[in-house]
């Protein structure tokens, strides 16, 4: 199979470039001495999983239960759901957990770890539970210094319940775009979240695992004293939010739709294409960066941008590539209907998700279909 | 099953303001004089396109060849592939015409005409091809004056395709929001198309098909003489979106988002949710309206706005649910862990999207699963 025969729009995996971030992100972790446990949520993929399991990665992440069934299902067994349990969702866990599965969950809270803690009681089954530290403000958690991390704590210390560690997301780190803000930040993340260890253990607790990361925070961290491992999800596929943050380039980027033109208005100098917000998905993250992409950056088949063009505009199947400066008002000429591109993403997660397949291209013509899932 | 039963996050069809969606557009054609063709690109769903097909919709409008096939093997006959044609897409089509579908497939340029001509005489197979004109310049079609339209035409009229009429859709209706300014683009619309279909009547050329359409100029319009087909899609859910455009209340929401809290910040007063961006979609849509409802509208079950509160931020799994003016600090006590909610969305589209399937809510214990797809 080569590109011309894929039908479009269609997300595009560049193998090499993944392989490339996969031994990357695992070589500083090698290096820092810490275990690293990718998010999966990025690919929901299991062969982008496993190659990151065959260079090293210790476990998954994952950010819903169906997740969690669909890894455990293809072999992978320890799993860490990294989004706030709650009593609905407990059967689901529970099942999992008897099918031998050795699932981690979080909570924030006292009333859910004593959900979990009287649930588990009631069902003979004991759960690790992780504590999730809030370290800069930016989502969930519970602060290091709170009082009520110890209440959560002594919560989980029964039968149906153990208390695992504690982690953390710096998800800020998004918003910055320097090597020392990014340093800074993974700083804060680790000194945070180490010291909500200690305090858990000076509480007589016990608290193994601090488990901290973000993609950027992973990056730039310096080092990772009192960290046992370490998360992070899109630098297996990179995307334009990233290079913005500053930790890849364009040419890290390995995943990509690929679209064809369909038409044009050439006084305006759009060229239209079969790739609109279905194909790229709604994320315009670029949007409050120092670069804004617009739904996408183009390429031709090497990779290469076309520069001064973007994804302008999108409608739910027509994207509106255009110069961003005067109209190329041949652009007609430029690129005919029919004219085949790649555009790279803002957001990989966001795009990804909405496909039901990957093409993975090792070469010109080596392409595999590689299925990713959704919903919950 | 009951609302309590359903995993979160789930996406939610108030059935009864579904039903009172569809009869209301179908009164407004009916009392028009014009045939309804909806565009289910808005629900993906065979169940959904019954509801529109029994309240008397003559054919159904598609946006990707998968919509055609999904639709066509549940007993659909009448579809229009309503993205313009290329050449690559033409193996899919045929085989869709050659099982039996009454495909009509749309074009805007003399290459895409030409290559189905040519492809449709190659195969023994006349396709039936619209000219898609350009009414209010938003995006694709040729514009009703453009001498090349009666080229179209004309390369559209030989063995391999037949010009059955021309469309056009006034997106740019969505940046609207006065009865007025709507009216007027509808009747821009109208006379814009009826102007194309004279002058390929003028020319010699066949015309028979004048379809116009979206869901806030098909509500808006006053008279539609000339037009023999209106099309509209999102008007079966509404959403926010539309309610800022002003052809529905937040009462007519047929589409909502259930989902639970999972934990609060409550110094900053937020309440964390399970549904994220993944389940409520990157779209802010009403960011540029007269109202910005953030990531969604949360409401208790009986459909209620919670007064004050928007979907602040969203991650991929977490949504942040706070009050708009000083911070709720009592949040966990007024929606403690464990409680749910619907969230209305900005674009029943994209949200949509985002599910493999609806749960359809007839009353209070009466939900049904109703299968949808998504892809290419």
């Amino acid at each position: 199979m080569t590109l011309d025969q894929i039908e479009t729009p269609a997300a595009l995996i560049d193998r090499p470039r993944m392989m490339r971030n996969i031994e990357r992100m695992q070589a500083h972790m090698d290096a820092l001495g810490v275990a690293f446990r990718p998010h999966v949520k990025t690919s929901k993929c299991v062969h982008v999983a496993r190659a990151q399991r065959d260079a090293g990665a210790r476990g998954i992440t994952v950010s819903t239960l169906k997740e969690a069934e669909q890894f455990f299902a293809a072999g992978f067994g320890d799993i860490l759901y990294a989004v706030g349990m709650v009593a609905s969702k407990l059967p689901r866990a529970l099942a999992l957990k008897q099918a031998g599965c050795d699932l981690k969950l979080i909570v924030d809270n006292l009333e859910s770890a004593q959900a979990v803690a009287e649930f588990g009681g009631l069902h003979g089954e004991t759960f690790e539970v992780w504590i999730e530290i809030d370290t800069d403000g930016h989502r969930s958690g519970v602060k290091p210094d709170e009082p009520r991390l110890i209440d959560i704590g002594r919560a989980l210390n029964g039968n149906g319940a153990r208390l695992g560690g504690v982690l953390t997301h710096a998800g800020s780190s998004y918003e910055l775009n320097t090597p020392d803000a990014l340093a800074a930040l993974a700083e804060q993340e680790r000194a945070g979240c180490v010291h909500a260890a200690e305090r858990l253990r000076n509480a007589g607790l016990p608290c193994d695992v601090v488990s901290v990361g973000s993609t950027p925070t992973a990056l730039a961290a310096r080092h990772l004293e009192g960290v046992t491992e370490v998360r992070a999800g899109v630098y297996v596929f990179f995307d334009l939010v990233m290079r913005n943050v500053g930790v890849c380039d364009t040419t890290n980027l390995a995943l990509s739709v690929l679209t064809t033109v369909i038409g044009h208005q050439a006084d305006k100098g759009w060229a239209i294409l079969d790739a609109g917000w279905m194909a790229m998905s709604r994320d315009r993250g670029t949007a409050k960066q120092t670069h804004d992409y617009g739904y996408g950056q183009p390429c031709t088949f090497d990779g290469s941008p076309l520069e001064g063009y973007t994804l302008t505009g999108a409608n739910q199947e027509h994207g509106i590539l255009a110069n961003t400066g005067d109209p190329d008002t041949d652009i007609a000429a430029h690129l005919p209907v029919g004219t085949r591109l790649l555009i790279l993403p803002n957001h990989a997660c966001a795009t990804g998700a909405q496909y039901p397949a990957y093409h993975a291209r090792s070469g010109e013509d080596e392409i595999e279909v590689w299925n990713r899932f959704y919903g919950w």
